[in-house]
């Protein structure tokens, strides 16, 4: 096992730092190891307990019974550099540090972190953190970290914020979609971003990366991290402006560079940018489960006029391809759509649209545009029905109340990604084409 | 009783063609008039039915006890100029038609919709639609529309769009806000929103107003309006591309406009326009129930770093002032905050921070800003407890998960409103400060 195996796909774990105390992240650490559906060994470290959550409890690292895959350390910043130490010595070749109070706290914590990166380095191992919230490997099991998310999906997000990562699983869980993993970084003392990149593409369970940063240290290798990586990333930096930038400083002394020069890299290597951290989490939502399009063709199916507008308006500015309706499509239309509705593109099916109508106006349309925005305005029940999953379509849904969030949890539980507005959904959509000769098939 | 309150503030309803199956308009609205808790009378008008939702049900309008304040029209579009021409005869002054198959069907229906407006004017009649979802004010109450809202708020809806208004509505409820009025305008034969903005100016439930349109008809008369009204109006206009110009007016025959035209008349006005849908609810949300600051000085608290630098960023686009930490106020936070804290502004009480250790922090800083934004990042129990209702302050909570939900229900129905992504709650937060002088106060 090489790299970063060690840390997201254990077959042993030890928490050093373990607590019966259920306040303490040293027991809800504990606890979301052994909830998540962890399969391999566990062992808490503490000289002063026996037994944690049914666990035999061990007193130090020295009298482990073996050399565990990785030690989650969850003790006072004074003591973890003697743990790394004993870590090192006992064969472990993986440390999750969660404790704070290293570099971020002043100049004795500076030193404290220099130590443990010292010892690190000279036992070779690899170390996650300090001040980080762990890891999570829904596919692997296991949750070092909190809270307990277990959902498996196909986005693994890296974050130099815990609570941005904790926020955008939160999210996707709640959206039915889950995460492929979570990698909170913390001070990034030895692993950072370019490394946890290199991990999650070769990781099998997931296919987009999302990164927020403050700053990267090592731009080589970061450099070289994002031309390696086959899967689409989707960055957001934060300290872009002059006080973000003094901000960034002072939350992970992070250097957060020259805004435009970051930007021009980003291009270079065709990686996603997100303005914002709404942005950030739509567009991994799309370039996860969206299919690809053969070309910038959209048709509009709605039973919302005025929501249907302002998907126009957006899928306009995005350099979208309203393509119109050809003549015979609409006299089959006629045939079944109710008197009010329009028959250009958007296909108005009005208030009186049904799903029975929406199926049927998509399967007369499909084939004469490359994708099928269905906007569902109002409760268009039995929605999730006539979506799918192997088609290029995008679905917009608003106005529905309860039977929105029905039909809409059922097309996400189907990987079938749910935009809750037009601008929402046009903007993620239209990310697709970004680094793609996609517009200029046909 | 003058003007709209006939429609807005009825004593007395008819539902024409009111129905016993539950899955007809006809049937909805009557139940959720019922439903609302109307206090005043309520005639179902259907010539084949004795009894409707346990009421006597009358054979035709001329054969009405009394002439009601207003008739919800709920009959194919053929029967509503006699029914009309009957409730003019009958004296009643207000009408609501549902009913679709008018101008927007084609010329037939512009026909049928050119009659029912003159018999309107005839008769001296406010009318309402025809194509519309209906009006529904939860202060009076009561619910001539879909579906049921009940929730009292102070954010009045005007749409040209019933999607767009039920999914603001739906949105408002779920956030524990409520809405003080939805008014749905279909066609505009005769009410349109110069006439709504008159009316919600002088309700007294109502302290903003969230009109979406695709276009105007009578300029002259909705710049009458907007000068005229003391209350803050949020614009959400579509059709602003030239794609989205041909779609308005397939949906409501809008004519567009020049959209830069229509921007300057907004602000030339003092009109808060929004970009985006979420904009709009945002801008709303805000503008409605936050408190105005003195100037423009804001001090950020946080428990999670990054979430901090993306507000920063944004509040720095924004024009907003970071202001400095007197160096006073940084010994007494010394005092109780954890190690790795930074006392800058943003003051980062890291991952450690609570609710307590928040609210000594606000009552330091407090007099020395405008403007306390809290950013609760991670699940930060009792957040609810100290936030004021009476101080200008910013909510903005992420990462919180489960105790998230609870913390912000707990807090939006105690009118606080709480923003879910740093660059949500400062851009809408922003807004405050677009028409006022306040930057020049400081």
């Amino acid at each position: 096992m090489s790299g970063l195996r060690f840390i997201f796909e254990p077959a042993s774990v030890a928490v050093v730092g373990a607590s019966n105390n259920p306040k303490k992240f040293g027991n809800i650490i504990l606890r979301n190891i052994l909830e998540s559906g962890f399969r391999g060994r566990v062992y808490p470290v503490n000289p002063k307990e026996r037994v944690i959550e049914g666990l035999d409890c061990v007193d130090s690292i020295p009298n482990l019974k073996e050399a565990v895959d990785v030690a989650v350390i969850v003790i006072p910043a004074d003591l973890v550099p003697k743990v790394v130490r004993d870590c090192g010595q006992r064969g472990i070749r993986g440390a999750i540090i969660i404790s704070g109070g290293f570099r971020e706290s002043g100049e004795r914590g500076s030193r404290l972190e220099k130590c443990v990166a010292e010892e690190g380095k000279r036992w070779g191992m690899r170390i996650v953190g300090p001040n980080c919230q762990g890891v999570n490997n829904p596919h692997h099991p296991i949750c070092a970290s909190w809270p307990l998310f277990t959902m498996k999906g196909e986005i693994a997000i890296i974050s130099q914020s815990g609570t941005i990562g904790t926020d955008f699983a939160d999210l996707a869980c709640l959206d039915h979609i889950g995460i492929s993993g979570i990698a909170s970084m913390g001070n990034k003392t030895d692993v950072d971003e370019a490394d946890l990149i290199e991990y999650f593409s070769e990781h099998q369970g997931t296919r987009v990366i999302s990164l927020y940063i403050e700053g990267v240290k090592r731009p080589e290798k970061f450099l070289k991290a994002l031309k390696g990586c086959p899967k689409p990333i989707i960055v957001l930096k934060s300290g872009r402006t002059n006080r973000g930038k003094v901000a960034a400083e002072s939350h992970t002394a992070s250097l957060a560079g020259n805004d435009e020069v970051f930007d021009g890299i980003l291009k270079q290597n065709r990686i996603y940018r997100a303005d914002t951290y709404e942005e950030f989490y739509d567009f991994s939502k799309a370039l996860a489960y969206l299919n690809r399009p053969k070309g910038k063709r959209v048709t509009f199916i709605t039973s919302s006029g005025g929501a249907a507008v302002l998907a126009v308006d957006i899928a306009d500015r995005m350099g979208l391809e309203i393509s119109p309706i050809p003549s015979d499509v609409k006299e089959m239309l006629k045939t079944f759509v109710p008197p009010g509705a329009s028959l250009r593109n958007p296909i108005d099916l009005t208030g009186d649209g049904d799903s029975p109508m929406f199926r049927k106006t998509a399967d007369l349309i499909r084939s004469h545009c490359d994708t099928v925005v269905y906007i569902f305005g109002d409760p268009i029940v039995g929605a999730s029905g006539i979506v799918r999953r192997d088609a290029s379509e995008l679905i917009i849904f608003m106005g529905g109340a309860e039977v929105e969030r029905k039909e809409k949890t059922l097309m996400q539980k189907m990987k079938v990604p749910v935009f809750p507005t037009p601008e929402r959904g046009i903007k993620a959509f239209s990310q697709v084409f970004k680094f793609s000769s996609i517009d200029k098939v046909e």
